[in-house]
């Protein structure tokens, strides 16, 4: 399990353009209370509207980490990066990457971290090892999100959901299982990077036994229709226990994202074959929602697929972004109260 | 990828049962011609019939590793069998392992292996990383074992059905997946031990293209309906993209192996199950036949039941130490050939 210390000064590096700096951005919107500055090379043309700080500031003002916030060609440190690097290192912040590359292979890094006490993190790698799976049926009200594909917003409807939770009132906590979702929670598994035979066990963990009122959000991973992350989606779904799912999905989207042969099953169909799965581990899971990436369809358009797919399936249909999660959330909290 | 140097040398330290040489006695009746002699301390009362050779003598004879082959209590190495693997070093012997305790973790045979030039193998974890899986269908034919549960016999079936099928003068491969399985073949990868999200990539490896009528024979990872590792079912199916399932069962089986919550469905539920999964990468995929470990039944009960569950699934049911899996074979071979 990572556990990062907070809060973060942000990093940019040299980034020409916002949608370099997606992950940053994301930390802004989403963990604002744990976000101090950025900071950025000079030739950065990007701001995130937040305070500029160096380490050495930042560090006085109390921050944990500095967080890469931005994708790096190849996914390597570039050289350039390294004296701001070594001066947040200097100034005992923790550094915190998603890259796929590990900042413990850059022995400059290594020594550095070394000789002033702070950690290197690798959110996007596992750091420990984990047991298998057990199957015990833990205490508290947990959801998952679920998605027809990748890359379509599980992530950013669970986040949607806690806070929508928060805000009625109820005790939820967001459950990080990818390296941007772990930057803003501050802790959780990077779950696609445990052994396979552990991933369950890792889930388990992930949501532990809390009280009875209390609702675990839990961020899903891959799909069930994707030929390579399948198992993944899998163990992370049974290891979660969800008593709710909410199914995540893109409407423009028919086939699995650059696998135009693998096509994307009807909503109906999509949500049966995840409660199936579910109800190894929790024979109650019910489908709480759909959670819509309309950014395709104009007002009108959105209204009757909104309609249309409420209809068929039985629950609410939301777009996070156009109108919020609140009717999934209500369906949960009544029946939940029931 | 694992790749074992045959002939192999049977270690038994100082067994007392033949039980506790499972994994010898695979081997001796899975690849004889693979398997030189035996040896074990003078204390073991275990004998697999074969000629009794020491290290040196194995060497002498051309060996190209010893294989330990029985479980130790605690999955380490016990100081007694120390000079007997050192010995085995010292002969010019890959050790090879499948215990839960890496053998590179005792420096004392790291050090003797390095100055001798041979390799310590742990089959049961991961040498490599693995790409994604890519979904692309590869040419050649494959059946994959899958089951209802773990260890009922999946493995089994697979070397049965890959025997059935050279002896019908078709071509097959063994695929292994297991510490066990890898022993045999000589390779393999240990898919439970692959990083989650490079499962499916490394079933594909496993099997990579080949001729048309060539068939290979994968041995299936836990079940669907396990609560610890469906996830790495799912993945090695995945990638696998089999032709044809078997599906394996143990007909005394009421619930998940020591797990008594997690009932397992019936047979035609858990075919349509597997079928449905396995789709994803393979729309052609059928059900082949019921591989079962009938030995709780009497004749005349295991003639009903293989008659009823015949019945009601279309497919050949079969023990493979109970008459064999030809029935099997016959309607794969005679289906891909029409």
């Amino acid at each position: 399990m990572h556990s990062l210390r907070s809060p973060y000064l942000l990093y940019l590096g040299a980034a020409q353009h916002l949608t370099d700096a997606k992950t940053a951005c994301g930390l802004r919107d989403w963990c604002p209370d744990k976000v101090l500055g950025e900071w950025a090379l000079p030739e950065s043309r990007v701001t995130l509207g937040l305070p500029r700080l160096s380490p050495a500031e930042a560090a006085a003002k109390g921050a944990g980490s500095l967080i890469i916030g931005i994708a790096s060609v190849g996914g390597t440190v570039p050289e350039a990066w390294l004296p701001d690097l070594l001066a947040a290192i200097g100034a005992g912040l923790d550094l915190v990457s998603g890259m796929h590359t590990r900042l413990s292979s850059f022995p400059v890094l290594v020594e550095a971290a070394q000789r002033h006490g702070v950690q290197l993190i690798d959110v996007r790698h596992g750091t420990q090892s984990y047991p298998a799976g057990t199957g015990r049926k833990r205490s508290g009200q947990r959801i998952a999100t679920v998605g027809t594909d990748c890359a379509l917003g599980k992530k950013y409807t669970a986040l949607a959901l806690t806070k929508a939770l928060q805000a009625q009132g109820a005790k939820a906590t967001f459950r990080a299982t990818g390296q941007t979702g772990i930057m803003i929670a501050g802790e959780g598994i990077a779950i696609d990077a445990v052994v396979a035979d552990f991933v369950a066990g890792a889930a388990e963990l992930l949501s532990p036994d809390n009280d009875p009122d209390h609702f675990d959000v839990i961020e899903g991973q891959g799909a069930l229709f994707h030929p390579a992350y399948a198992g993944v989606t899998l163990g992370l779904l049974h290891g979660s226990q969800p008593d709710w799912i909410v199914l995540c999905h893109d409407v423009s989207r028919v086939h699995i994202e650059h696998r135009p042969d693998f096509p994307i099953p009807p909503l109906d169909e999509a949500a049966a074959q995840y409660l199936q799965a579910a109800r190894i581990t929790n024979r109650a899971v019910q489908l709480a929602g759909v959670s819509v990436n309309s950014s395709s369809l104009d007002d009108y358009d959105w209204h009757q697929y909104r309609e249309n797919t409420s209809r068929t399936l039985g629950v609410p249909v939301c777009d996070p972004l156009r109108g919020g999660v609140e009717a999934i959330v209500s369906r949960v909290l009544g029946v939940s109260s029931l």
